[in-house]
């Protein structure tokens, strides 16, 4: 059956204390929506429709740049979740598959949970967990298998308030139904808001069916502050750490690296401690990455050793055995096999061919104030310590640098290039400098 | 009513088990005595008298060094906490006001904790709290709201030993009461020594009324040993990183961020993993600060871009929008708004104006191995790649260098300015050079 | 008594997930093999036995490299654990001591232990501990301080599984008993397999008395998967940690620090956080490690301050009071009194003398493409920043290097070399350059 994704961002999170709409801060790299948006995607959706409001702009373009078939609709006001909901029904108009409702907020909701919503043979499904304490959550209030409402805790008797089923909000029904519903729903409460919730009442009330998934606490964990988005971030590596060690990783500090929400790592890598992975990231079976490390955008292939104090930036690939030593970043840039940067480095913009050897302080000057341009440096090349290598240039194979040089031309294959003044020596300077020097400094003090 | 402090800081602290005095060991990169000067200063006080024994030196330089108002005595004799205070008895003739007991190895003690202990209405008032575990804690001995006296647990009996409210050993009374009392303590007892306690009963039975005021636990935690010392600096950053969380600052992962004493953060700044803060920082709201940064001594305006890897020493001066990236070291040096060093460069003693952009490996040659000298950037300037600036020198607005140079006359605004031998190749020298090496190497490897 | 050690390291150790044999995963930088052979040598052992099987070429490779007087046999088929030992008995002809059986992946038996099993009368002994959660360890059933024999919890009774002392599987007996009841051992049982366990009940069958030795659970904890070896990691850690605090090191963040098997701290020294130590490292009393520090194989005397970002290869060795400040690497380098590195260098394969200063940005250039080269550097030296030191060269005593020189001859002392290209300006020129630059990027921008 076809499926619809409503997912609802439009909060404000004052708790979070932020310019930034809620939904947009990360966690793993990705903004809380992108969670939300990528746990809805499993179900191959034909239709995203996200509800936006504090930060429309803001969420419209990281929603957009995600998945650029997604849909922004405005919730200008903030009347309720139902409201919210409703803003969604142009978008669906001629819709007769499921809607299934997903918050912004909500990161990990996980696709098995929303695909036994779905398959549960109810009109409405909500999804309900028990968590260890319930709190003040809305309570679900079951006959056998059959939701009869979801009560708020403020409204709910003694009684109520002792079940334990809580409601997540999130709802699986059929689109037609579901706005069907909605539109019944009032705001004639303490609150003046448009309650989600009420649909369930009204199905009931209307001889529809309704019933319950649960699901981990975890899945549901809402995060509604700063502290409340670290201890999710936090549950997303606890988790993703023992996901690659099950998968044969070596981390050898678990607790000090910081995967993104793709990360991909090969088996009997070795991490580590204290290396931190941004998004975008792919390394092979076999590498290892050293302490210190901070990876975003590239990729390692098998037996590739990094680090400690590599930086490697977006667009790095790195092909099998390079090795990328301490103080060194690169960007842009790929580095053929069993190549090697090994110190206090800066390669943008190029390409280093198989084998070739980047000496200490070497430096690709790919700005030239207005423009980047390309360094090309082909295999089996020395480049002496501290090279300037100022693009667009290009280096032959087998050529070599001479220690210091700034390379502004083309170097042919083979060749040997410099740029080098000559060594002078002045017998004696040294000392009578030093000398100079200090009396100069004498004087200074004394006129202080 | 007038205040003095009186702070207790002669201990050797033996399970420190240092050649430094225990109250010089740093918690968030303050001495553990400082941390109480602090909370004490709060109070406004009109002395502060500081009790120093072992390390006295180090003591008064550090004491003197955070308050030059702060008058040091000294106890040449360790002969207990009463003959302790006693020492400050010269420092503070004719004084009428209250005087409060603090110590310098317990270093949380609040400030309103200390208000309600000035406001309360008895002559002597006793710090007291309920420790989860009550263990060997001397114990207060209460009529109702009145304390009776102070029992050192070793002299307990069962039924005393069964009270749960315990001394912290911080005390306030007016300053003559104190002084007359203590001169009444004896050292009739097991240790030898005049206990600060005994003041309580000698003041009961002079008719004089004496209360408590309780804190958390955690307030008067003391440090007696480098892992206590660790437990109260983790005891502080967990707190602080509560805090500034509350305050809308993200911190993606909340226990790596170490925070010093005095650190100010902005609202919606974000700060990757593994950060050190230094004492002396301030971040403006909107900046991100990446990972692996170390700041001390410095601010950042808004919407600057720190890190990863980039080092702020004391003297950093960041306007808006300024970006230091990776494997940067800027130390006493004003980087006007939108500049930019990037990449593996020394900015030391040196003025940046606005958009400039120092190139990768730029280095300012601020030391002539006896003194130091200031570099002088203009804004709009743009430094090549790895140029050397030999200071003193200043860069006029607009300006350029050569990638390589070494720059060591002043350049005039919008010029160019190079240092460079122009670049030689020499065909077909790479090869002949590699098969020259690897021939000697292998004469070397058979004459071995 | 003479002690062979039997250490069974045959296991492919499915869980673990790789190609690496698991012995050989390592703990706090060396193979948990090494730590159990570390834990065997104590007792100064007469013959050292491994017995290898997946990965044996590995094992043999690091046992022998760790211990060159190490046997390694091989266990062809993987036939059980009596099987196993039975593997070592040809290596052990004519030997009439007692054999200690050692586990590879159990790393942390703790040499008292061992000594108590030595010196325990009974001809064999078994080592037992009390686990929080017995599980489905084996389990010792006892006759007062007899031992009966060992039942595996499978085939354990009900009454015999609520014992809670458990076998470790660590075994003393004297060689030639051990080897006597091992042949008569069979593998009429389930798995098809011999037990070494087995040897108990014909022990005590054949007239010989047996008995147990305890130790804590954490003693016996046996890695089987890459999480059970972060978990190992972290133990190791937080007792060295906490060893080092009571030992007078300063951690500000302990948790933060981690150290190799044989890291060697002085008093008084004071570690920041985020600071990683491998193998081979001692630091003498009152040194400073800043923060994201990295050391491997190097000595720091008195005095030290090292760091933030300091990376230390082997070979380093610092005397007192030198300082190696942020960006640095040093490797196979012997640093002087007093001398500086503070910024942004490389100094490999390199003498430096007492007091000099070498410059943000110095590079020895020691490899040519080829082979290494050395790099002697004076005392009293000033290197200019960015000197590109081409070995082999050396610098005299009290000489300085111009900022942005090579040198690729020999220096005098106290004389000065430079080689530097003359400082030329062209007016006006940086204002064309700029103009020009963005003109073209302006075509390009239409033309694309």
């Amino acid at each position: 059956m076809a499926v619809a994704l409503i997912i609802l961002a439009a909060g404000k999170g004052t708790r979070m204390n932020s310019e930034n709409p809620k939904v947009l801060h990360p966690i793993a790299g990705a903004p809380m929506l992108v969670h939300a948006m990528n746990a809805g995607a499993t179900l191959d959706p034909e239709h995203t429709v996200i509800v936006a409001g504090h930060g429309a702009d803001a969420v419209t373009k990281a929603a957009t740049a995600h998945d650029d078939t997604a849909k922004v609709v405005l919730q200008t006001e903030q009347l309720g979740t139902g409201h919210a909901v409703l803003q969604a029904k142009d978008s669906l108009t001629g819709f007769e598959g499921k809607a299934i409702i997903l918050y912004g907020d909500t990161p990990f909701v996980q696709p098995e949970t929303l695909q036994a919503m779905l398959d549960a043979e109810a009109d409405v499904v909500v999804l309900g967990f028990e968590p260890a304490d319930a709190g003040r959550y809305g309570r679900l209030v079951m006959d056998g298998t059959s939701l009869e409402r979801i009560v708020e805790f403020k409204d709910a008797s003694p009684i109520e308030r002792s079940l334990k089923l809580c409601n997540s909000g999130v709802i699986c029904a059929p689109a037609p139904l579901l706005f069907d519903l909605l539109d019944q729903t009032g705001n004639d409460n303490a609150s003046g808001e448009y309650y989600l919730t009420d649909v369930i009442g009204l199905a009931r009330r209307s001889g529809h069916s309704a019933t319950v998934v649960t699901c981990d606490e975890a899945e549901t964990l809402g995060v509604n502050s700063r502290a409340e988005l670290a201890a999710a971030d936090a549950l997303f590596q606890t988790r993703k750490r023992a996901e690659l060690m099950e998968d044969g990783v070596t981390l050898v500090a678990p607790e000090t690296v910081y995967f993104a929400l793709d990360t991909i790592i090969g088996r009997d890598t070795l991490i580590e401690p204290n290396v931190v992975f941004g998004p975008g990231v792919t390394v092979e079976s076999g590498a290892t990455i050293r302490a210190f490390s901070h990876l975003e955008g590239c990729h390692v292939a098998r037996g590739g050793i990094i680090g400690p104090y590599a930086r490697l930036r977006p667009g790095t690939e790195l092909a099998e055995d390079v090795r990328i030593g301490n103080f060194v970043e690169i960007k842009n840039a790929q580095i053929a096999e069993g190549a090697k940067v090994n110190h206090l480095s800066y390669i943008g913009d190029a390409g280093v061919g198989a084998k070739s050897n980047i000496g200490a302080g070497t430096i690709t000057c790919n700005y030239d104030g207005v423009m980047k341009h390309y360094t090309d440096i082909g295999s089996g090349v020395f480049i002496g310590s501290n090279t300037m290598l100022v693009a667009p240039v290009s280096i032959g194979d087998g050529a070599m640098t001479g220690s210091g040089s700034v390379i502004t031309s083309d170097v042919e294959p083979n060749a040997l290039a410099l740029s080098r003044a000559p060594q002078v020596e002045k017998p004696g300077m040294a000392s009578k400098l030093f000398d100079m020097l200090k009396a100069k400094k004498a004087r200074q003090s004394r006129g202080s």
